[in-house]
């Protein structure tokens, strides 16, 4: 009776079955050693840490804190971090945010998965945007919730699209529980939540009674010189909003240290899900992050590394402007790490990108970002990694390979 | 038709409603800033951290590598690193691990948690012993399993306890998936599970077709001279065993820096939780860690952290034989952290715990450990934080309350 042959696939929850590789860490092993200008990577270029800055703080936290900042520390995150945090927020408009408010975590990433964990149930729907992060995607399908997709423009959700579907879902009586958006500088879209359309947003979801999950990872990569459009929706109604930050962006994403802020009840039950997911983030990577902020590294860095995004965004959208097919179009962001290129209708981004990648060039497809399944003709194109001459030959390289291809299809 | 009272309770998940703090971390509020001798915390000594051999690290590696450690790095955990992992569990009798079988995670908790929702299913049964790890408990408990206790004496897990109670769950039609055991010193009991066991619990484990999740934090902590007798399961029977260990107790646990192996399918989808989890565990950690292994920091140390906790193990035993009240038992632990202590029956370890402190000296109550609720006359004595003076100390202090409130009994 001895069963020596174990059927793994048997021994799995529902979740272990339905996890599913991410479309975009797939895109790496197409990629293999190939030495090719990336436009896919959506991580900060490695020219702007502060290597010498952060091997000198790191050093002196382990002498100065060891016994601390090496021994496990509070699931919440350190104290003097999450004050700082608290601080920045409400240099942010969130006028009353105090730590009671505020888990550090493991990148934005498990604040997502933690509050998707404690806020949806499986069939549970979670709004979202068309196209979205797939991080943010990956966390809501873990959760097993349905996702819809809601409509993007120029100045993001398309609120009467939104109207539109949550009515749809709750007439077919499906529970909505929550709006996931990414307002500023959208990943992978590039585009800015308008300034109308917060107050819209927020006012939805008061008529529906849902949470918004905000996340807000490139507040600070804006490329004018006032920011003032950019107000969190968590400031207008913060009894509604969680709220997601990190510093991976303006220092460097390898420590692995962000921020949820919640409702202090919402942010108390994300506490014991993380107390069970991992007792508590880095703790060495915390005290420098203090390090960094008391030093005021963080700070000093910020208008250097928005002109740093905005020379590649600029190179970018130039090259554009010179070299896309006709019939394609982009986004013009005013801030973060991203275009979205859409292609003229019939186009197959994910189809062409072996050829573009044999001109040396790559570029993630843009479909599975979308929920519903569309955005086939579209792509994503970071500006962040490669310097302005590269990205321009980049661009070009890929024109030519879209051209090139749309003339085989007339043929 | 606005609601402007948000009732947040309404919003959880069936998760979010279950969730329940940890009685361990309840306790340091009851601590507050009361200076007492701890024989409570379950961390390793401040005192054992290689505080100047770290600094030195860290900037190294910043200084060297920031550019990759200080940037998004692999789910699976860095290459270097996972090589060197399965290179351990090689020399631990695990002889075909490979790198496909290793998923690094932030903290052994991390691997309890991803493995636990990739196998159960709510309602799914996991069988644990009798007192087990809490953090390893709420793993379960956020799954939402059903946990099963198992009888442990002297010799660990009592192999006939754990076939009828798994008989008799099936019977009730339910549906076992796994085995959760800390063989080697374990946390709460200090008990080491025997050889002949070994092999039983993998028969069990065969005839029914669980899973065995392998929890080994304090695998390298042993006190004898010779550790030919903690063969891992998992090198008995390693398609069946997930395997967790970490670098938590032997170098630093603020570098949330540990490792899971599994059967390369499940090794798999664990890194496809993680994926949505937290991407990756801190990159900077796991390059600390990977200098740490390097310069041979880990191995030349172990033969002192050994003797460091030996000798404070040694003076706890010595303190309970002189001061423990009658009708007191205790373990008699080879390795590790902890002693478990169990008072007469009737004493309530948690009910004498404020004139414990008040007395000078915390420890922690046995009964969160006990998934069955029983374990009320039982207390956790860690020997890993306080100087052996202080341990003789605290244990008599407690053993005085204990001897007062028996005495007070008896009135």
């Amino acid at each position: 009776m001895l069963k020596t042959q174990i059927e793994y696939d048997e021994m799995l929850s529902v979740l272990g079955r339905r996890l599913q590789p991410n479309a975009i860490r797939k895109l790496t092993l197409l990629l293999g050693s190939k030495e090719v200008i990336s436009l896919a990577a959506g991580a900060p270029s490695f020219e702007t840490f502060p290597i010498e800055e952060l091997a000198d703080i790191s050093a002196r936290v382990i002498r100065e804190r060891g016994r601390f900042a090496l021994q496990y520390g509070p699931t919440r995150g350190q104290g003097a971090l999450v004050e700082a945090v608290a601080a920045i927020l409400r240099a942010r408009g969130i006028k009353d945010c105090t730590t009671s408010q505020i888990v550090m975590t493991s990148g934005s990433q498990q604040g997502l998965d933690l509050i998707a964990r404690i806020i949806l149930d499986p069939g549970d729907v979670a709004m979202v945007e068309l196209p979205s992060y797939i991080g943010g995607i990956i966390a809501l399908h873990n959760a097993q919730a349905q996702m819809i997709g809601v409509r993007q423009d120029d100045g993001g959700m398309v609120i009467s699209d939104l109207r539109e579907k949550i009515d749809r879902a709750r007439s077919e009586g499906r529970r909505v529980k929550c709006i996931y958006t990414i307002p500023n500088f959208q990943n992978p879209s590039g585009v800015t939540l308008a300034d109308e359309r917060r107050k819209e947003l927020i006012e939805v979801a008061d008529e529906h009674d849902l949470l918004i999950i905000e996340d807000d990872a490139y507040y600070d990569l804006y490329f004018a010189d006032d920011p003032s459009r950019l107000v969190p929706l968590a400031a207008l109604r913060p009894d509604r909003v969680i709220y997601l930050g990190t510093f991976s962006k303006v220092l460097a994403p390898g420590l692995r240290t962000a921020w949820l802020r919640a409702p202090d009840l919402l942010a108390g039950k994300v506490e014991l899900a993380k107390e069970g997911a991992d007792l508590s983030s880095s703790v060495l990577d915390q005290a420098i992050v203090i390090g960094a902020i008391s030093d005021g590294l963080i700070e000093r860095r910020l208008p250097e590394l928005r002109r740093f995004y905005r020379v590649r965004c600029a190179a970018m959208l130039d090259a554009l402007e010179r070299f896309a097919p006709p019939g394609s179009r982009w986004t013009k962001p005013i801030g973060g790490f991203f275009i979205l290129m859409e292609l003229s209708a019939g186009s197959d981004a994910t189809a062409m990108l072996p050829d573009a990648i044999e001109s040396g060039v790559a570029y993630v497809p843009g479909q599975p970002f979308f929920v519903d399944g569309s955005g086939a003709n579209t792509l994503r194109l970071a500006y962040s990694k490669e310097s302005e001459e590269s990205i321009a030959d980049g661009v070009e390289r890929m024109c030519r390979v879209f051209k090139h291809s749309n003339a085989q299809a007339r043929v």
